[in-house]
């Protein structure tokens, strides 16, 4: 199977980071982690994106705050699909990481998810990934069947 | 090669719509339109994004403008991966859009790219189809290289 | 007496359902209170929204966060009116819930209130209901006094 | 049947409130419409309201722009349900009109639509209204079929 | 001398008067407040406007959050300046009260100072009182030279 | 009677001073205009803002767009009232203009009004010259009558 | 004397940069221009920026718009100064840009001036290279007091 | 070599000021730092702008919170590069002072730096200053390094 490699501009996301690696463990996606920062390794960073296809990865996850450059920095690396978590820091609530992801010029995509929605961009590396794995996409939508079982357990269980 | 399904909330959305179709065409990858409302017509697009896999279809596009529930409730309805383009409407500049597309709640992702994104949709909709096709991804990397060379050439004929 | 449904996308939204059902119980008005997701469990959700008229509700109350599709959701599958509650989560101070909640494209209204708003919320519940209802009627306007009357107390006990 | 209230801040918000009245009129359900503005006009907007149970209406609509108070002095004087529509003006595209109405603090629910949002508006007076009246809930029902059934057709016809 | 009246909408504003009573008190400004509510108690706020000038005050100053319209409601029913000090509340983080009070429409203006600006707001009702009272000017303009020379001071000892 | 000082921050502003300049004339309020920079005629600004109460002049208007500086360099330098208009530019809608006017810190105070809010400022201006004017004091009530007195007659000629 | 390297992420950006030219050209100070985008070609943007010391330059000017990444590209390639100008561009008013420009992670910075701001950069630019050229440094004197001359003079022929 | 001057508004912006001092300290860069406000202090922060570059200094920070005008009032008086650090206050997470520094008229710029960005503001007047010294110049070079090494360190001990 395919690798998901799961890029941090900074040890500060590590936090963030570690809810992508739960889900993707849950999920029995291999996955490698690496911290590249596209100001300041940029070098690390596009080197690392144009080796991915060659290395084993099927989707690249990015995070990073402010001025979040690190998605689109890989995405112009890489022909493979590069997901952005845009990670919340001291001001703006995240605003700027949001933006600074999603309104990507025409032609690099970023395939942007919630501000610090580590769980989501996981969930996504492994529904694209599944596409040439079947057993995967089993198990998504088991994962699926039992967050929307929870839900009922705790709508059955409602006392107000 | 697996279909890309687009479908959009309103026949307004039609000219953002026709840009990822153009890119889809140009990439040689095969699609499928329809106008389904996640409010108007909330079965038709659960019944599609449902049957969707089973249809031949390898990932969704939405496009929806205002509080944009379109892409949200058709990922609520498949595991495939679904990309949401954001619609800039005539108030609040797709601001309205893009935060009800891209901030998702845990375990349902939406990949969003940016507002009326639509060409970067349909290229990460192929970036995410050739994960089992070599000859689209061959495809995307001449694509990415010719756009690069575009910006070269206009650089050198840059007079200022 | 027609009940209200409270109707929440998650248990993580209680404590702001509670101040709406605190309300509803000071103003004698029967509820029920329910967890369904729009994202985690449509089906329940549009299933619960479509026999609602049936089972004896008269209007709907949604509580959600972030993208908070659960509002629309509901309102896609019923003529009851439905008010909507924006709740603020981790990010963005509820404006994201905000925005997915008021801004329904044009023939499937939400009626929405404040971020988190949910004694309002109930308010406005008990007004709809009170059309038919003239005892209700009365305890709103009770009710109004009463707050008025706190008002004008605390005015003539203020020292500055 | 209880009529619906049109009340307006000023003439200028006259081609938002048309797309209200075009609707209740398609909806068979009696209104008037005034020109009281909550700052200009306070007595006569306070007196419209304190009146209007008795005079026969069911609820009320209010439309204004900019610091938008309109809906909330209504409010504060009827304890009848009161929608609000915030008008986009000159600058910041309706968020002004839009956090003026909806923000309103605990006591005084405004029901807020869209920003333009005058349908949706129309459409939700006559869901209140409609409590009482089953002709009304029918011709809403088949309303909401009509709209359905027009997203059905443009899609069949749909070319891309 | 005349009097500045000091309107909050709930004793919830109590923090932030309390800054504006201080300042007054050391500029040597008689004041009154009172706790009046826009929506609460509409009419209580409507009489004490209409009434202010007879009753010796000079200008009014408004204190609310959120959908903050006691400033404008003031302003309606007076035509002695009034100044609106938008309260920060628990969320939006004070925009949605700037911007309920600052973008009145033509016809009634509100004196509006920063997001919880009470001490500003004291001191603009000091400058307009003393147009008229020379006094009051000379205690305003000291107090300014002691405000710049505290910094001065400052600046004198600062080690870095 | 004291003279209104109407400042500019560059001649692009003067299509919003003019409206100013109509409404200071409608109500005989005398007043003297100038353009002076915050930032390209500082020297300028600050002699006038010095100056001003020595000139008969009662309070001040200042007109500027972007990082609006003007009314707080002229508040800076006087301790007359300063009012302060944010005028909308190419980007941001006046929103910049807005926080910069409006945000200031403690201990010099300006009077905020809606960005283009040009005769809501001269209408303030007059109420705060009017304090010791009683004719302009008769003349702002009469204003405010018949702006009244047009909504009504609006209202009454309304055909919806 | 040091060249200003002005390079813009699209050809779409010349009506911007322009600006910049002719307020570089008015103060004679050379300039390169080129069009080299931060995603398309990445590679070309990062030899430009680790050659530009070596080349002569003394000061570079990026130009973009939406996810603008192109001057924090550059400022990680080289430690000369990187003046940032974020482009307005269809949607969000500049704000994207603004903040994906201006936000940079610490260790790297660009010195970002307003939204379409191409003169101010194109004179902060002379600023900076004007510490090691006399010259250049009088003559920015003498355009900042023309500029102030020319208000002056719109001044005192002001007819309001 | 040329000095750095520090200016902050107010000496509750010294938390973020000291970054910056560390920063230039480390970078061996001569500094002096100064209390001035632009508003209760704007003589003595014109002078000491108007003779910063007589007194040694290559290039001025300032720091300052809500309506910041500090940056602006400096480069008014200078011709020196003036850089803007926004600091967040209480209320609006820094957009306040971001904007008010950022959007600057035309003919006078500010080099803005992220919000609270001191450190980013040192390295950008240590890049400034290093035109003309190459030891500063190497000093910034291997400061780059540095940080580049710590990134790839902590990528090398990364478990996860």
């Amino acid at each position: 199977m395919k690798k998901v490699g799961l890029i941090m501009g900074s040890d500060s996301d590590l936090p963030v980071v570690e809810k992508a690696v739960d889900k993707l463990k849950s999920l029995d996606v291999p996955y490698e982690a690496h911290i590249y920062s596209a100001h300041r390794t940029p070098l690390q960073a596009k080197e690392f994106a144009e080796g991915a296809e060659e290395a084993g990865f099927g989707v690249l996850i990015a995070f990073a705050g402010k001025a979040a450059h690190l998605a689109g920095a890989l995405a112009a690396s890489t022909t493979l699909p590069v997901i952005g978590v845009p990670v919340k820091s001291s001001t703006l609530d995240g605003l700027d990481a949001l933006l600074s992801t999603v309104q990507m010029p025409s032609g690099i995509p970023v395939a942007t998810v919630a501000i610090d929605g580590a769980a989501n961009a996981a969930i996504l590396a492994a529904q694209i990934i599944a596409t040439g794995e079947p057993e995967l996409a089993k198990r998504l939508k088991e994962d699926r069947q039992a967050a929307s079982k929870k839900v009922l357990d705790k709508d059955s269980k409602l006392k107000l």
